[in-house]
């Protein structure tokens, strides 16, 4: 075995700028909406998010630098590193050669830090001491506690009361890095205290924490709101991920014939895949599939409509997929995956052709990640396992077909604070959780109308 | 900053051989004996160890060879990585340069790996097909089950009843490699009835699942038992640690004054100091710390004699600091530390005054460890957090006294399945721990007698 298993770069080799996918896209974006069909302006968005992440939202400039005192930050973990899993493609007896990016190396787990330092950065240097933000499965929420804590802002993160109580480790985690979490619905905000009077019980959801985040960060002057997904300056700052996998390939001599990278907001998708967008556009033959869950499938079975980023209907219009703003996804363990839209983005580059998508089952999922686990070593987060279980089909029809292609995913996390979702894998606890179609419908029936 | 965070090997840099100290030691080790003072044979051993890893423990040369395969699983996570503390030393003020190994980056998520995997292999290779352990915090035991699904080997872990019970993620995490994980005491072995039929609620311990382990594997003959620490030849494994560290340091051209490790059974402390011992005795001048807790103070406040390994008087004696092996230990969250004894290597190296040794209290580590956590990111096992708390302590003399030291340590494992340690720590529900001085001169008191 003369190949590496680990294909690294050294820290001199942290990209220097990120790639912005809007330079490059064949049609400009289609703009933020208010329900009358006038444009957001940048400036509405001042209120709640720091100059430079707005001027980043809405920049054509193709490479925008990255700042030395984030690039300090990432060096924690930084250049993460590309696997070749030489065991698992044995196992499978494939012809094809599967590639792995790991972004679990980071100290909170996930690829989430890379949006988390440098959104931290902005609003440090804007004068803002404190940061809000929502978390439900945690990820999120503990990248931004780390930020947090790298710059000196105090982070207040609202969690998903139910998921305060089941997961209270990833609670200890962001706790640790000196962060506050509250369980949400709380009695601190306007948007809360209405829930709570409805229902003193309500087990909260992360529309609700949106909502109370947010307004807290619109009500105080020293603060602002943070979001881990969706928006265009989030996908952004996720380049450096294809940017690296991109040299690290071009280390051993090879170049991807296809992608993976699990589906929930788009933040792994954009971070992977845009840098390779250029090439496809130059003619280069290269596939590029979001993986989602059958349980939420934006992409693969939603409407490309006009519709809200959150379930209250507070947040500005995007046209993106979506299964509607009060589509219930079922309570599947990748719950990073749990969400009604997706970045607007990722939207108009499938709905172009550029990207493609595929839904793939809970069950098949665990499957797939601890047939991964005991090939690689790595217990992969819930998350991840959809493009680690779309790979091992692709490699499983090359083993088929003959062929010989280059397989590259995004193993976006570690499962560490996922194994009671392992457990109820192994004990046949869990299902595929099929939401009812009629509920689809009627969310789906039930988009905003934009006038124009 | 020009210098390096991060100081990485290649992976063809992964020590070729491990590095044996006893062919260095002024003295040579102290036999195994019987009660009756009769040496041990080597040939006692063979009935549940494997061939290579009784002849590794017994052996007088200097290097041994890493075989191919052990070295090809060691490159999912090795070289890891030594980092410069740099964030810690701004916020500490220090004018010392602070660098720590990070073991955590193996998929079981600390230094055990190293050894696992090789006692893995070497079974293999003798054709065993079945490994039994115990395992009380768990770290030994995920290291052992990732062994077993890389080299297809059936893997028994009896856990401690109360740890199986409290840390169900643990569990979980070897189920998923494939283990098979039993609450400990079982009705399966002579020991766990003994043990049942005197209290049916008995909660476990280390002791009787060493104990369970031991009988199962010494009847069956396709089975074989595997320890995490205290043996010489687990120690060799560990060697691959302070070897990778030497190599890291002179890329960049320093040179430690001072290493930190934690100490429990001592793998730790002989993984990353003895690949130093030559330097010290060509009269370098380097101090060699290991770092325990006060409430299981082995070196410290132990007596050198001879002593059984575990509470039950089943293994051989060991010339060893020893509390006595039916000292009970508290229940301190740094569940690798309590052990009555320690490797009898680390113990006499320690009495010849070539390491040294220092106690840390639980309050103590736990700050340390956050404060870590805030400055570098990762979030250690308590374990680690006494090296840590030796190590700031270190760098804080050097404050005060303004030496420019060059501190080492080794971060041997992250702490995503202690988090509920942290959460007590965090809502001060954490104290120190002392164990009553009377039962420490009881247990004392009641060394075996060796007759000679």
């Amino acid at each position: 075995m003369s190949q590496h298993t680990k294909i690294l770069l050294e820290e001199s080799e942290i990209p220097t700028h990120w790639y912005n996918v809007i330079a490059d896209m064949p049609n400009p974006p289609s703009p933020y909406l208010a329900p009358d069909g006038t444009q957001v302006p940048a400036d509405a968005m001042m209120a709640i998010f720091a100059p430079d992440l707005v001027e980043q939202e809405f920049s054509t400039q193709r490479w925008i630098e990255i700042p030395t005192e984030i690039r300090e930050i990432y060096r924690l973990w930084r250049p993460s590193p590309l696997f070749r899993a030489q065991r698992l493609e044995t196992i499978l007896g494939t012809p094809a050669k599967i590639y792995y990016k790991y972004e679990g190396v980071s100290p909170s787990g996930s690829h989430k830090s890379n949006s988390a330092i440098a959104q931290a950065y902005y609003n440090k240097i804007a004068g803002i001491t404190r940061l809000t933000t929502e978390t439900g499965a945690g990820q999120w929420g503990s990248a931004l506690s780390l930020a947090g804590s790298m710059f000196g802002l105090t982070v207040r993160v609202y969690m998903v009361k139910v998921s305060y109580d089941q997961k209270p480790f990833r609670r200890s985690m962001m706790q640790t890095w000196g962060a506050e979490v509250l369980p949400s619905p709380t009695t601190l905000t306007e948007s809360g205290r209405t829930i709570l009077a409805n229902d003193p019980h309500s087990p909260g959801s992360l529309g609700i924490a949106i909502s109370e985040a947010v307004e807290e960060a619109a009500s105080r002057k020293d603060t602002n709101y943070t979001l881990g997904s969706v928006l265009n300056h989030v996908l952004l700052h996720q380049t450096v991920i294809g940017l690296e996998t991109r040299k690290q390939l071009e280390k051993v001599g090879d170049y991807p014939d296809i992608i993976f990278a699990p589906c929930g907001g788009g933040s792994n998708v954009g971070g992977m895949m845009f840098p390779f967008l250029a090439d496809k556009a130059a003619g280069k033959q290269i596939r590029l599939v979001a993986v989602e869950p059958t349980s939420c499938p934006t992409l693969t079975r939603g409407r490309y409509a006009y519709d809200y980023g959150d379930s209250m209907g507070l947040t500005p219009l995007m046209n993106m997929y979506t299964l509607g703003h009060d589509f219930m996804p079922p309570g599947i363990h990748a719950g990073g995956l749990r969400y009604h839209g997706d970045s607007a983005l990722v939207s108009q580059l499938y709905h172009e052709g550029i990207l493609e998508a595929q839904a793939v089952a809970q069950l098949a999922t665990f499957k797939a990640g601890i047939q991964f686990a005991k090939a690689e070593g790595i217990i992969p987060a819930p998350e991840s396992n959809h493009a680690i279980c779309a790979a091992i089909d692709e490699a499983l029809r090359c083993k088929e077909t003959g062929e010989a292609k280059t397989i590259l995913f995004t193993l976006s996390g570690h499962g560490h604070f996922d194994m009671s979702a392992y457990d109820k894998y192994l004990n046949n606890e869990l299902d595929d959780l099929i939401y009812p179609e009629a509920a689809l419908q009627a969310s789906l029936s039930n988009l905003p109308i934009v006038s124009s």
